[in-house]
């Protein structure tokens, strides 16, 4: 198993299921008879991200795994989204970009450095990166948009937040 | 590297960072004058769990990542805790616990199947419940406590959530 790929695999399915989260909330917002919209600004505290810069921010994590970890460019996406329906272009751009690697465009990918633009100077082997910073970033991200849209009242369960999980037969 | 002692490092950290926030919620409580144990039954929604329960579930996240990949059995934790004194000394024993696992104690880790009580009659190889269910699901505890100490005001930010990360200079 390619550890780099496996993790892709699994937050291209992760991107999959917060597609699905957001489709509840607007679902929840047309029931409930609310503007869908205004699910788009709600935070859990006032100097946290809303939920569109929580999905952006999760989207960016899964897209930077793909990219620092196979040593090329990540496409820009600028945050620009407003609405639903660019939120699920923006998940729609990443699951395009990401479904396209193949495992070995990862290999040797522990021998990487990983830079990061904040801390200039430094730099982290990739598999710390991956494992103490990408992931940890970018599930904090997929949990909150989560969590604030069950703080609103969408109806989801922990099966939605896990998605399907690959199993066999003993 | 090994990935999953690597994991298992990285979760020892999670649970130190967890103390932390916690900390913080006791001493926000105290600077504004309420009974921290207000927080331990706070919820991002009525039918999620509570703090208290949150910081059991990402404990025995970390537990069972040792014990399933080690082909070894956790010891139990029964879910009695009532104050912070009591989660204290659960994420203590829980550390206790993983910090004496060697990486070699993880060796064939892959070659493992993984059965799960709520699934009868099925099994997740070792890397697919790692990255498809024990991750995800962990990380998701772990977020949620601290978005219900966020939610309640107290002071922290993504640098708490991550904790330290191992960089090198270039």
């Amino acid at each position: 198993m390619n550890e780099a790929h496996a993790q892709l695999v699994q937050m291209t399915k992760m991107l999959k299921n917060l597609r699905r989260w957001l489709q509840a909330g607007i679902a929840h917002a047309e029931a409930k008879k609310f503007d869908p919209a205004v699910l788009l600004t709600a935070r859990l505290a006032p100097d946290m991200f809303t939920l569109t810069q929580q999905v952006q921010s999760a989207c960016d994590g899964v897209k930077f795994l793909a990219a620092r970890l196979s040593g090329t460019q990540a496409p820009k996406h600028p945050d620009t989204e407003a609405t639903f329906e660019q939120l699920f272009a923006r998940i729609d751009a990443v699951l395009g970009y990401v479904e396209g690697f193949k495992p070995e465009q990862f290999e040797g990918w522990q021998e990487r450095t990983i830079t990061m633009a904040f801390l200039p100077g430094k730099g982290a082997k990739a598999g710390d990166w991956l494992h103490e910073f990408n992931l940890p970033n970018t599930y904090f991200h997929f949990t909150t948009c989560y969590g604030i849209l069950r703080h609103n009242g969408v109806t989801l369960g922990k099966t939605d937040f896990i998605g399907p999980v690959t199993l066999h037969d003993l």
